[in-house]
């Protein structure tokens, strides 16, 4: 079928029509539609990130949705890298579909394109290839909780006032402006490209840009004063504002950045408006690679001296230390900031906290308000659930099938999975709703640059976790498990999981199971590790529940 | 608990004493058990293959057999390299056993002994960790289909009056005199340490052995034309006999050698016994390394020397080439031999086939017995079964557990483990069987310079399929499951199972399901990779089953 339809676009089926042979099936087929009505490039069936796609051509795409249309409900469909190979016989209880994404021995990009070009295989992403992309939420409620974690560590829990200079306002970092002001802070953001900007000002992202630093800061220095948020741009090269910045003797609160630094031939060099690295990196690839890192290692430099002025500076997942190490610099200079994991996010997830979602099949907005409502009231008490949950519902807009980010942790999980396929089954929601969840969950993934850097053990490389994780969720009774390789090649193993709600007794056996195993194993992975308060959650003394492992 | 007690002996339970809370949980101990009665260095858990452990240290054995004595129906059970880490409720057709074993990022041999160092991983070899090690006779059927493979290409399908030159008597390689006698043949066996000679005499793998080329080839000869299996050892290095007997104008019919390549350190340099060898390698270990490389080329030379001769010359997976590779040799002159499984195997692997074993949990001979005849009968007609059977009745001691290992396809096991599930719920057989198997297999594992070197779509490096193994089994009830990194530090990725009978319905559900999909995805996978003989299986067209995937 070398000439398979390609679709321009896709949208998820809403309503009570059911396609396939049973709501699960259904389910899983919708939330491929919703990945793909989210998608940056539908026509290349590419989600985000870059390259993540969610099946290897179109040949697969269809036979996907065809396969998915006939599965019975004692089947399990199998997807080696986005292309549906086999189903095979299982039972009611089995996963419904499993997939294996981007796992290559002795990875490399170069390894990684040749047998892409063969046809062997594409780029999972974290959530594309497992049909998990929700749009921008995501990203949203990771700053805005590593935001919250510095709130409390440095600012009284209180960043009204203070300003957060970062840079990069592409697909993910451009969320940055808008986690900070919903924080009521001030957030500078500089980009290279001015288009980026642009664009990021017509999504509502932020309020406005300027083109020199002194103006921005003037804006940023007012609005902190009178503690009013606000978001701005400013077009220029981060090495180059920052240390503008540092040399004026600016002194902002928080300091990070959002550059794709993890992929330096991406990066923009100093000197370059956006377009012409455009052109600079066609016309001569080597000038451009030495140039960028170069520049990164600027940036990297001005950040750590804001750093030793006091400021609160970071690495935001963008390899940034990494590369520059890789670049020359030496790992002592490098380390002097931390990653984001090991200094915020960690003791969340050692509680089993992650960026756990969900996704109402029927479309409706009111789904989505009804299990607002839920989550307060299952998670009443938690402070981090609750004010996440209302200023998401104020702030955030629906994109595509309505979904909800909340960083729940073990035991919560499992009794909102409950309480959900218990409203449906009264018939208080309209439709399933799928569970699922991010990379950077609690025992999901190992990235030693990342979710497993600095681990108190040591254990930064050990891999047996996130293939544990698979093979628990495939054993308690999960809807759809993949594992898969990400980040930059060969650098990261993620498990991606969907659980789905549909009102039956069914689903209640697996969402209990499955919603145990996938955070708690998390738990003990840090359990093991020497965190005191992974112990306590896996002996049944944390906060969030009193279920023990 | 640190001072652990240290068992010097285990032997496996026999009999209908029931000491966990159901029989797969016994069976799963029993196989532990199993193991260790097997076991090269019980006391350091220490089951083959140097380093292969099927515990983390004692601590972990005593937790791991308290917590199986523990475990209920609808509980599984969580290992982490050889520690029990988690025992999660989840249902009853999940298994009860899943495991994770020395699977660690950019591994390499430094970052595996430090994180060993650090107590935080063990090397799991192939059937160590996951407790399906049953001695030697695993190797030996692989050595024999080998050999067989080869008969029916150059031989007429006989190698009475043939001679096949080999190297390397150790653990693995010692079966090969044997495997060539089954097959009516002479076997010549250089071995540099005269110890490990002089154990193959005492435990009956060898006839004798000489010091010299020229009187072992006399008795070769001599055997040979009167078409009568002899096996015969050479004290002397694989190098300088094989140069010697080649520039003698020796003519054997097939050549190998099973020298312990993939690990320099251990092949012995020219000029060192096995005892002068383990002095050098303590006093210069750099030296050391060169003379041993410099050896190993020379070896690879004579072996390509006889294949420009005429005999059928093939590296028996012990990385011969690779090594030389790294040691300088062009990869034009190494790659002149091929790998033994793209050149005999790879067929069997098309018909789903491969080193399937059962394991009679009962210890009873009997049983061993009647399910001989089972397989006679549920494969009548399928000439590798057939002959293998009678030979392995006959030749093959019981080792600890009575167990058989034979290369089944896709659709035999199934019916297989249906029928032997079916004796005994009629009382024919006096307990449970355990179906595994090793990593030689169809659809279980990634080694590109092993199983998946060569692969016709050029995917060699594509680890997805053993990911969607071990997926697969856990959705289809299998009651073990363990996914682990092998082989050379970071060059393998292989999924071990373990399947009860236990004579219930449940373990009719589960075996007919992951009996079906575990041999079923290796199909798939060489169907995928464009080879007809499995697309054939897949549709249902193959010579072993007409049920189609
Ligand atoms: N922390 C997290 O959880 C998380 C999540 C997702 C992505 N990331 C990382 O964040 C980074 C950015 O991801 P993205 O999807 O937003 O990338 P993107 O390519 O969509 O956007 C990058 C932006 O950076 C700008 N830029 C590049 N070089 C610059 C420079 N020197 N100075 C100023 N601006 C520059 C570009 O113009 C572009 O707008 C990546 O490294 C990614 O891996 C982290
Ligand atoms: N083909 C397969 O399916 C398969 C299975 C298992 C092991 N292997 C490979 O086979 C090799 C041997 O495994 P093993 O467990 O038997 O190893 P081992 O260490 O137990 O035995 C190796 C033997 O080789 C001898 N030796 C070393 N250097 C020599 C030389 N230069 N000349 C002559 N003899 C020499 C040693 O004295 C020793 O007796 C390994 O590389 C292993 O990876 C292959």
């Amino acid at each position: 079928m070398a000439n398979a339809e390609i679709l321009y676009s896709v949208k998820a089926q809403r309503g009570d029509t059911l396609r396939c042979k049973g709501w699960k099936q259904e389910t899983i087929l919708r939330m491929l539609e919703n990945n793909m009505e989210n998608a940056e490039i539908p026509e290349l069936l590419v989600i985000y990130g870059g390259n993540g796609k969610c099946a290897r051509n179109w040949e697969s795409y269809h036979a996907i949705v065809k396969s998915l249309k006939e599965l019975e409900d004692n089947e399990t469909l199998v997807i080696q890298s986005g292309m549906p190979v086999a189903i095979f016989k299982t039972h009611k209880l089995a996963p419904r579909v499993v997939m294996a994404t981007t796992n290559i021995m002795k990875a490399t990009w170069e390894v990684f394109y040749d047998l892409q070009d063969k046809n062997l295989t594409m780029f999972a992403q974290y959530t594309a290839a497992p049909w998990e992309y929700i749009g921008t939420q995501g990203v949203i409620q990771g700053t805005f909780e590593t935001l919250s974690a510095i709130a409390i560590k440095r600012f009284d829990n209180d960043l009204s006032g203070k300003i957060y200079l970062t840079a990069g306002a592409g697909g993910m970092g451009g969320n940055q402006s808008w986690a900070m002001k919903m924080h009521g802070g001030v957030a500078i953001i500089v980009d290279a490209d001015e288009r980026v900007l642009q664009r990021r000002i017509e999504k509502n992202y932020l309020d406005m840009f300027v083109h020199s630093f002194d103006e921005a800061r003037k804006i940023a220095e007012e609005h902190a004063a009178a503690k009013k948020p606000v978001s701005i741009g400013i077009v220029g090269n981060a090495a180059d504002v920052y240390w503008e910045a540092y040399e004026k003797g600016f002194q902002p609160d928080i300091v990070s950045e959002m550059c794709p630094c993890h992929d330096p031939i991406s990066y923009i060099p100093s000197g370059y408006t956006g377009e012409q690295a455009d052109e600079y990196r066609a016309r001569d690839r080597k000038a451009y690679l030495k140039d960028a890192q170069d520049t990164m290692i600027r940036q990297l430099r001005a950040m750590i001296a804001f750093s030793r002025k006091g400021a609160e500076v970071f690495e935001y997942g963008t390899s940034i230390r990494k590369e520059c190490m890789d670049a020359g610099m030496p790992k002592e200079e490098a380390k002097q900031i931390p990653g984001f994991v090991a200094a915020y996010i960690r003791p969340l997830f050692c509680e089993g906290r992650g960026p756990f979602r969900w996704t109402c099949i029927s479309g409706e907005a009111s789904d989505l308000a009804r299990l607002d409502d839920l989550a307060l009231e299952i998670c009443a008490g938690d402070p981090l659930v609750e004010r996440w949950i209302k200023l998401a519902r104020k702030h955030l807009p629906i994109e595509a099938l309505p979904a909800r980010i909340c960083y729940m942790g073990f035991g919560q999980r499992k009794r909102f999975g409950l309480a959900v396929n218990d409203l449906i089954k009264k018939g208080e929601i309209k439709g399933p709703v799928a569970f699922s969840r991010d990379n950077l969950d609690s025992g999901s993934i190992v990235n030693p640059t990342f979710e497993s850097e600095d681990m108190k053990d040591g254990g930064d490389l050990i891999s047996d976790w996130p293939y544990l994780n698979g093979l628990l969720n495939a054993s308690a009774g999960c809807d759809l498990i993949a594992i898969q390789a990400n980040y930059s090649m060969g650098e990261a193993v993620h498990t991606g999981v969907t659980m789905i709600a549909d009102g039956t007794e069914e689903a209640d056996l697996r969402l209990e199971a499955s919603l145990t195993v996938d955070s708690g194993i998390g738990v003990i992975r840090h359990a093991q590790a020497g965190y005191e308060t992974a112990k306590d959650v896996a002996n049944g003394k944390g906060k969030l529940t009193t279920d023990s492992i």
